[in-house]
Order: structure tokens, then C-alpha cells, then sequence
């Protein structure tokens, strides 16, 4: 155990603002079904990318308020962002469905979702493990593995995109819709990268 | 008054950058008028570019030439290059408008430039303050607000382009041209990031 | 000479891993001959981009087990992270070109593709000199040289591509090509960026 029990504040924060984010993806995952009200969907994600920014801001002011902090303030700076920035990547993605009224969405999408969800379990699991600063490379390893596979799916969602199946502004509307998706997913990356730069710093 | 006197050409420098930056805003503002020469608008905005990069080169000879700055070395350079990076979007900007001659734009294009021209009037003021690292958190709540508000009229802007309005090759362009502003924007919230970490680090 | 021997492992890693990008930058640029088989250099290429990976790993690996590295822990993550960017996009621009059958490409991605080539072979010239921290401002600044002028190739490029000599859907692919070598080219600007704060810091 590395760090003294008053830390316990920023990880609180960061497993809960880690946890926010998951519960923003699984609202985006609820808006592939069919049937499914996209707009109410939206507007409740709003709503969590609201919360997201208080626990940014909680912990910003901490940050400035502690004196002693469990690991670098810019690490703590950076990694707060670095989660703010996902999700607001995923409240775009939803937006623009919305915006756009894309309709029913190619099969790839529901892959890059699901992308998506698991990257978000994944972070919203290791982030109480950051207080340790241990058993966090399975967890980088396999966001990392997730991106690359995600990668994949993206370009051949784009090839399918640009087959002429689709009209042209649909064809604008779904790379919009899919590079955010694909940000989104580079978004988890840079999460995981960050965690584990601490953690070389901590080992 | 925390930094000493031979620490003002730092602060000088970073002054007169982001003054700089804040006059290539201003004439891709002017651009957006009908009667506007945007070519001619183009050369000096390329001038202005220029001089920036004079400032950059400045700024990091001069952390190379001094055994103690005001603050971090690699912040000094962050805070020079996302400048830089500012200056670089605005400009080519601009230039894509001239290359592909897109004529009359839409109008959130005026609302987004709004944006980068309120962004920039606020860096210009906010860059003397960081001599005491201090009143800079308004500078940095109001630049974040300015984003987030220019992300909701950069995706009604691109669901107008998308609309049917325009034809396929000038989607294209406007599309080039109003993702180039957005990044604009994205760079002014950096250079508001990188000033609020290094008043987190100073306070 | 600043560093001791046992660093050399570090210096060794890097140069290894920026000749491997040059090894995969070399095979981009033989695919652009109109009678490449480009499905067999893309299997080639993202053989180099797996070796690319495993020098990565490498990289941190030794990061975690050595109690003294040459420079900071952060650098050389930053530093191996960007090498693998640069490879992952250079990977990406093949894959493309092979998923969308592009054909022949215009002739402004060869000019791209040459910035690539001096800009691939200049990273791995530099990097055995990060030994001594000395003598890369020239391979900085001509990186930095390069990327602007791959900028006013890039937007040219564009322009072309939207001036209604393709399809739709053609336009679609070649700006998602040419974006991606865009990246790539950035990618070295970022690795030239880190080198140059390195060389800063140990200054």
C-alpha cells in the first residue's frame, strides 16, 4: 500500500468519474437497438457528460487545494481530461445520431459500441486498482488490444460506407458519426496510457 | 510577485505572441465579409504566421540559453507550440478558403469565427497574468465555456452542410474548411489547459 | 558524452526501432508504383509495424526494471509511443489504399510519400545522436521544414481531389488516404517535437 489513507479522496473521485463514463457508453449502446428514442437517450447522456464535468472540476479544486497529492498533480490534471475527453467524444457520437437522424446504422457500428463498452468496464474496473498502483498492465494491454481491433472494424466499416450502398451526404453523415466513434475508442487508449504512466513512475 | 525581473522576457515574449495570434484571428474575421479580399487577407495572414513562428523560435532559444525560467522548460514549450498550433489552423483556414474559392458561407461559419475571436481577445489579456500566475481560472472556465459552445454550432453548421443544400464536391470543402476553425477552437482550449496546469503547479 | 554505458541498451532500442519505421515508410513508398503489388507490401508492412510493436514493448519493459534511465522515464515513453504512432498511421495509409482499390493516385501523394521517405531517414540518423543530446537542431528544424512544406502539398492535394475529376466516392477514399499520410507526416513532427525537448532538458 502506497499511499496514505487522506489520498483516498482523488481515487474516490476518479473511480467514480471512471464509472460515470461507463454509465455514458451503456447509454450509446442502448441507442443502436432499433427501436430504441434516441433523442431521450441523448438527453440523458447530456446529463451524465454534466456530471462528468463536476467530478472534473471536484477534482481540480482538490488538486489546488491538497498540498501533498498520491501522485504528480499534472499526472492527476491529465488523466482527468483525458476520461472528461471520452465522453465527450461519446455524447458527440450521440448527438450527431440524433442530429443527423441517421436511421437504422451498418452492423460495424454495434462492433465499434461494443468496443466501446468493454474498454469502459475495463477502465471503470482498474481505476480503484490505481491506488495501488498494480495490477494495471492487463488492463493497458487489452485497451491497448481493443483499440487495434477497433482499428480494423473502423476501416472496414469505412470501405463498406464508401461502397455505394449509401447515398452521398448519408455516406458524410456516417464517417462523421463513425470517426467520432473511432475517437471515442482512441479517447479509452489515451486513458490507459496515462494509468500507465503513472504506474511506471509509482513501480 | 513571484518570478523576478530578469523572468520578464518570458512573459514579454508570450505577451506579444498571443497579441500576434490575436491579429491573425482578426484577419480571417475580416475575410468572412462578401467584400472581402481574401487573397489579399491571405498574404498578410501568412505575414502574421511568420512572426509567430519568429516568436516561437524566440522563446526556445531563449529557454535554451537560460539556467533558470520562470517556470518548467517543457511547459514554456508547450505553452509556445500550442500557440503555434493556433496560429497554424487559423491560417490555413483561411488559405483553404482561397484554394478552393467557396465564395459565401454559411452562416455558424461567422458564429465559430465569433468564438476564435473571443478566445484569442481573451488569451492576448490572460497571457500578462501568468506573471503572477494568478486571476487566470476565469481565462480558463471561459475559453472551455467558449468551446463547448462552439462544438454545439460546429455540429448544427455540419448538419446544414449535410442537408442537401450544397453540392457533393462543395460539402467537401465546407466541411475542410469548418473542421479546420473546430480544431482552431480545440487549440485555444489547449493553450488554456497548459496556462491552468501551470498555475496549478505555481500555486 | 553525458550518459554511461549501461544506458547504451536505451540509445540501441531507439535507433532499432526508428530504422524499423524507416524499413516500413521504404515499402509505403514502393507500393505508389503503378505496378506494385500492394496486398503483398501491406502484408509486408504490418510484418514491420508487429516488429515496431515489440520494440515498444521492449522500450517499457526496460523503462520498468531499470533504476536509472538517460533521460526522463516520461521522454522515453513519449518518445517509443510517438515511433509507434508514426508506424501505426504509415501501416494505416496501406491498408487503405488496398481496402479501397484505389488505383493510381494523383500525383501529389507521391510528393507526401517523399516527405515521409527524408523525413523516415532523418528520425534515423537522429536518433543514435540522442546519445549525446547534441547536433539535432538541424534534424528539428529540417523536420519542422519538411512538415510545413507537406502542408501546402496536403492542401493543394485537396484542392485536386475536390475539383470534380473524381467520383463521389473516390473523393471519399483518396481524402481518406491522403489524411492518414497527413497524420503520418505529423507523427514525425511529434517525434522530432520530443527529441528536441529531450535535447532541451539535458542541455
Amino acid at each position: 500500500m502506497r499511499f496514505s489513507p487522506r489520498d483516498n479522496a482523488f481515487f474516490d473521485l476518479f473511480a467514480a468519474d471512471a464509472r460515470n463514463v461507463r454509465d455514458g457508453v451503456r447509454l450509446l449502446s442502448q441507442a443502436l437497438a432499433s427501436d430504441a428514442d434516441r433523442a431521450a437517450l441523448a438527453v440523458a447522456l447530456k446529463e451524465v457528460e454534466h456530471q462528468g464535468d463536476e467530478h472534473t472540476h471536484d477534482i481540480i479544486r482538490r488538486v489546488n487545494s491538497t498540498f501533498v497529492t498520491p501522485f504528480d498533480r499534472e499526472d492527476i490534471y491529465r488523466l482527468a481530461s483525458a476520461l472528461d475527453d471520452v465522453l465527450d467524444d461519446v455524447d458527440a457520437a450521440l448527438d450527431l445520431m440524433v442530429l443527423y437522424r441517421v436511421g437504422d446504422l451498418p452492423a460495424g457500428v454495434g462492433d465499434m459500441v461494443d468496443v466501446l463498452d468493454r474498454a469502459a468496464e475495463l477502465t471503470a474496473e482498474a481505476m480503484p486498482r490505481l491506488r495501488t498502483a498494480s495490477e494495471l498492465t492487463d488492463y493497458w494491454i487489452e485497451v491497448n488490444r481493443l483499440e487495434n481491433q477497433a482499428d480494423q472494424v473502423y476501416r472496414r466499416l469505412l470501405a463498406r460506407i464508401f461502397s455505394g450502398e449509401y447515398d452521398a451526404l448519408t455516406v458524410h453523415k456516417l464517417k462523421d458519426v463513425v470517426d467520432t466513434l473511432e475517437d471515442a475508442v482512441d479517447g479509452f487508449e489515451t486513458v490507459a496510457n496515462i494509468v500507465e504512466q503513472i504506474a511506471i513512475k509509482e513501480s
